[in-house]
């Protein structure tokens, strides 16, 4: 009855049948609705965002475990809108009800930069006489000011401005042609815009100037390559095909893919957003993470020099990782049969935009999921893997960002992040000294050494929500070599913290440990090791925030100061540098810092908790990532521990299986197509899938 | 004239009209003749290996530099003999000569052992009455005894036994079914076999006893699956095919492929052996390894009760990792266009016998090699990548080692291994405290903590042979936040430390500043950043060693104390831990630290240097893991820093590429076979590859 009515309202809102899934993102019907029930009550407005306000968790476990006879979680949308002099407004709109529930000014932050704010930018330097002064001075002819560009950034934090006035700084470059790469033209100075004026209100002039770059053009694109000397020719095609279509379904934005149930949304900030990720277990759907997302990153640049500390972006508090998501094309970013989910988002007139093939879904092979020979008599098993893999890019400006989940058969789930794009360069005079703080990539292009920090956000969800997170350390055994205990020191265990408040709970990595964190639940264990079952997370590349502690960055990237935090859950705490990241002092730091602060000794153990995960790299620039990078990865695993009973995916049909009695058992996943390279039959017979 | 003689002979020697590549491995006919050669001067031998004697390095560089006037390298064979009363023999033939040009009798040593080897001492515990008595004892009747099964190991070192008579050590299986998997069922005792006598000389039997488990076989072969409910039905096939052929070319054993250009060599010990890896610079023909192998490795278990600190098997110096090769198979390991390798042993007879299909080379399809978008109009390139892949898997008893060498378009070189197989057990007493050294991973089934540490051996040849190794790491730039130099504390650089000295080279890894080690040709700066061109390794998974200092393991694993260490190039030092690696002792230790120890003050710098690199993992078993586990990777990469002026595939076709001025240019390598998982034309008109 109340089902039916929330039905009837959804099919009104969304113009389906069937109401959206409620961790489905917004519709671009619902988009606009919720603007035309902001418009009644207010006018004058630019829309910043208007997103899913997901459903509280308590409210939406309880319905997943019995859609029924619970009622649906309401739809409703997370609104941000700007007004003249800067105003920001905080606004949640049901649109089941149809009503505004919640509308507030909220004082002193900034909403990140969309790309319309980006795009205004440029327009207004290459007007601006001041700036045209500053080209001119550079060697570049007023004429020519439809040659020079500029990459829009937050401003981060100038302290000369502070946080009032939304603003962007303008990072200046030049193109001899039209089709020159930028990133090897820098300018020296660094044009202030207010965005709310849309006026250049001051421009950072280094002490010692730097003339236009004078150096040739250095391209990547076809025609710079073809008048070198062209494409190598010698690269023959590789085909992967599936004749017999995917082996994942889709309900909706839910997929079922080898034993794997989950949810993928979509928002403006995070980009893929993955929920309610279950494991069928013999029949058993388990519960492994309630919620997986990358919830934030930042770029903090290593040269001292002002203004260049401004250069800290945090790409997603800042821009937003679904706003600057690539439309992803068949063949070029992806091979096989391909999945696509596109991305609904608000523009700044409140109209409904779509990127087309926002997110990429597809199978890959995966090489061998396990083998063993017997040495006795060779009898063999060797059964192949295969991932599912859900993707999506997006382009910060200079900087491409590959965003892989892959999930894997044995209930490992990975994330894999690549880096391309071009690196962020700055001006030098020949022979300038770079005082280490950067490299010259080419001549007259210094490009700064960097990092890159990113935040996981786990919700685990490990056979239920209440689980305890624990840092492992692989420990040496008590007891002195030549002890009765340790008489050869060969002793040694998993040394287990058990993680009871966010304070103590804030923690480092340790390489030679080879630390890991795993989150348990305690009260299920496994029938076979007697240990609570639990993910473990294996992550590697985590370099220390290298910027220094109270300076800028540190204060504004509180949670990029340990590898680990651990929080009780909040519905409302999902940004770990804060809601409105612009311009934030860091005075007092944003996001998971504050959230500690309020409970220092807060109980997180055997709770509902979640866990924050800074990882990355130090990037010092070189010659060959220039003038375009070739990707750089890094990964980190969540892996299954004492969480199954036996390795669970034995039921993967083999390659090729044979048994010491001499049966041969199964052969169903040979690769009958697979040739040999240079022909020649002999080689064949040895082949164990004849 | 000179090199004609030497052809003729070669030819004599080979059965081939062209003379074997000086890197090449020996031929079975080379194989055969070295041993006709032996046995005219020594009678009663059994033949433990007969390998190539790699030419001098010195030698072999000037005749790569100009084959046409430097006298070819001879080739010569290695030998290990073993005769009555556990005597070994190293002798040295020169197959060129045809004689014998290096003999001795080695003493209190025992080479490793092979499959041969293996094989005798299952036989002899099944005849051996105490073993009977101790079966019995653990509840298996006499009768049973051919469902008795061992893993004979070497025995490591046992200091009651020495190093003078040729020992192993059965762990202890039983099968209920010959089909089952006997690690299910370990047995608790031990027996010492002689393998000299062949009989067993000892049993260990612990204070506890556990009889044979009682629990249900727990198999994973296609019967007991198919009784279980039968393989998964949802899988799809994905077919990997290359129409055109395969990308690569070969001459004997040197492959040319996307610039790169190596010789894929192979021996019993180490496998795969990577020599005179060049890279095509704009057509000049830069060296960047001259040799690059897995070494040694070493797999401490950590359970400090006798008899366990004996499990500690260095995999390659006491088996062989070429000689526990697998023949792989089109289908099973691999997929596409796949070009094999055979391998050729002797064996203990003095025979000839080649391994099928040892080495898979074959190209993967690796998703982006570069991307990027400019936000202003949406121009893109994007660049697929493709990667080289040289594999070859070994079975040690219970464990499988899957080795990857990755050759990347963009001048990086990857190694990763994957680890399969089935967990080393033991037996256990329902209930019984394993104090943490160990997991029930099935009821009566106890798997040991354990590390799996590898050895890197890397020779580098960095524009030429003098080297110098930087250890490299991310560091907080001088000045406290606030003060003129570092006002807002962001300031960061590399710091190198210049590597002069082997005792200095010892080196920790360090996770926290990114540590990674450069191998740079001070003599030749990149003309663009002004640093020394180099290679860099960046490795993340490097666990300490575990077994405490003084103690067996750490004696005898030298190599493992350090993540890196740095020895001037000898021609002779190969192996890690010594020439005949069972039965050693550790007093002193063998190979790098009896090497460094020579001269600890060497000169190592700007001179021809081979860098030693000791990773892995530390393994703390769960039920997942068992039956048989899936495959866990490591990996690490050696990265060009500063070697090219520029991204060295910028000539890689792009699958597509467009550009401010509206151009389209080049969309040649378009997967046009791709297709939507589900359908829809709509969504293809996004395409931009249509």
């Amino acid at each position: 009855m109340a089902l039916d009515r929330l039905k009837q309202a959804a099919a009104h809102v969304t113009g389906q049948s069937e109401p959206p899934h409620p961790f489905d993102p917004l519709t671009g019907t619902e988009i606009e609705q919720a603007v035309a029930i902001v418009r009644k009550e207010h006018s004058g407005l630019f829309f910043n965002a208007v997103t899913l306000w997901e459903p509280r968790k308590a409210e939406m476990m309880a319905w997943i475990q019995d859609p029924k006879h619970t009622p649906r979680p309401h739809r409703v949308a997370d609104c941000v809108c700007i007004g003249r002099g800067s105003k920001v407004y905080d606004g949640i709109v049901d649109l089941t009800e149809g009503k505004i529930v919640n509308w507030e000014l909220t004082e002193g932050v900034q909403p990140l930069i969309t790309m319309e704010d980006l795009n205004l930018v440029e327009d207004t330097v290459r007007k601006d006489p001041k700036v045209i002064e500053q080209c001119v001075i550079s060697g570049i002819p007023a004429e020519d000011m439809h040659k020079v560009y500029c990459d829009p950034w937050t401003i981060g934090f100038d302290e000369r401005f502070g946080s009032g006035v939304r603003l962007q700084q303008a990072l200046m470059y030049y193109r001899p042609h039209v089709d020159d790469s930028q990133y090897s033209y820098p300018l020296d100075f660094c044009p202030i815009f207010n965005a709310d004026t849309q006026e250049i209100i001051h421009i950072d002039i280094p002490p010692v100037r730097r003339s236009v770059n004078q150096a040739p053009p250095n391209n990547y694109h076809a025609a710079a390559i073809e008048a070198e000397g062209g494409f190598r020719t010698d690269l023959k095609p590789i085909n992967i095909t599936q004749p017999e279509g995917v082996s994942f379904t889709m309900d909706g934005r839910t997929i079922s893919w080898q034993k794997w149930k989950l949810h993928i949304g979509f928002n403006y900030r995070e980009g893929a957003v993955l929920s309610n990720i279950t494991f069928d277990d013999k029949g058993n759907e388990r519960p492994t993470f309630w919620r997986l997302s990358l919830a934030e990153m930042v770029v903090p640049y290593g040269n001292p020099e002002h203004p260049h500390q401004r250069k800290h972006a945090f790409d997603l508090g800042e821009y937003g990782g679904g706003y600057m998501t690539n439309s992803l094309s068949l063949g070029c970013d992806c091979k096989g049969a391909i999945h696509y989910l596109d991305a609904d988002f608000v523009n700044r007139a409140g109209q409904a935009q779509t990127i087309k093939n926002a997110i990429c879904i597809h199978e890959e092979d995966a090489g061998i999921l396990f083998k063993h020979t017997d040495f006795r008599d060779d009898s063999c098993t060797v059964t192949r893997a295969r991932k599912l893999v859900i993707s999506h890019i997006f382009t910060a400006a200079n900087y491409e960002y590959c965003v892989y989940w892959f999930f894997h058969q044995d209930g490992t789930i990975q994330l894999e992040i690549k880096l391309t794009g071009i690196l962020n360069t700055y001006a030098m005079n020949p022979g300038e000294d770079l005082h280490g703080w950067g490299t010259e990539v080419y001549p007259g292009v210094n490009a700064h050494n960097h990092q890159h920090l990113f935040c996981l956000r786990v919700d685990p969800n490990i056979d239920g929500p209440d689980n305890t997170v624990f840092q492992v350390d692989a420990a040496r055994g008590s007891g002195e070599v030549g002890s009765a205990e340790n008489k050869y020191g060969n002793a040694f265990y998993a040394k287990k913290t058990r993680f009871e408040t966010p304070e103590q709970a804030q923690s480092d990595y340790n390489g030679a440990t080879s630390r890991t964190w795993e989150m348990c639940n305690e009260n299920k264990l496994n029938p076979y090791s007697h240990k609570p079952v639990s993910y473990k997370l294996v992550s590697r590349e985590i370099p220390e925030l290298l910027p220094k502690e109270g300076g800028l960055v540190w204060k504004r990237a509180g949670f990029a100061r340990y590898a680990v935090h651990v929080t009780k859950y909040d519905d409302s705490q999902i940004h770990p540098a804060g809601r409105h990241v612009p311009q934030t002092s860091g005075e007092p730091s944003q996001g998971i810092p504050a959230w500690i602060a309020e409970n220092p000794t807060a109980n997180i153990a055997n709770t509902d908790v979640v866990l924050w995960h800074t990882f990355g790299i130090t990037h010092f620039p070189s010659p060959e990532d220039f003038p375009v990078m070739p990707a750089e990865p890094m990964t980190l695993l969540l892996r299954p521990r004492n969480f199954f009973t036996r390795n669970p995916c034995l039921d993967v049909p083999p390659s090729y299986c044979s048994v010491p009695s001499g049966v041969k058992q199964g052969s169903t996943l040979v690769d009958k197509i697979s040739q040999l390279a240079f022909g020649g039959t002999q080689e064949k017979k040895g082949s164990c899938c004849q």
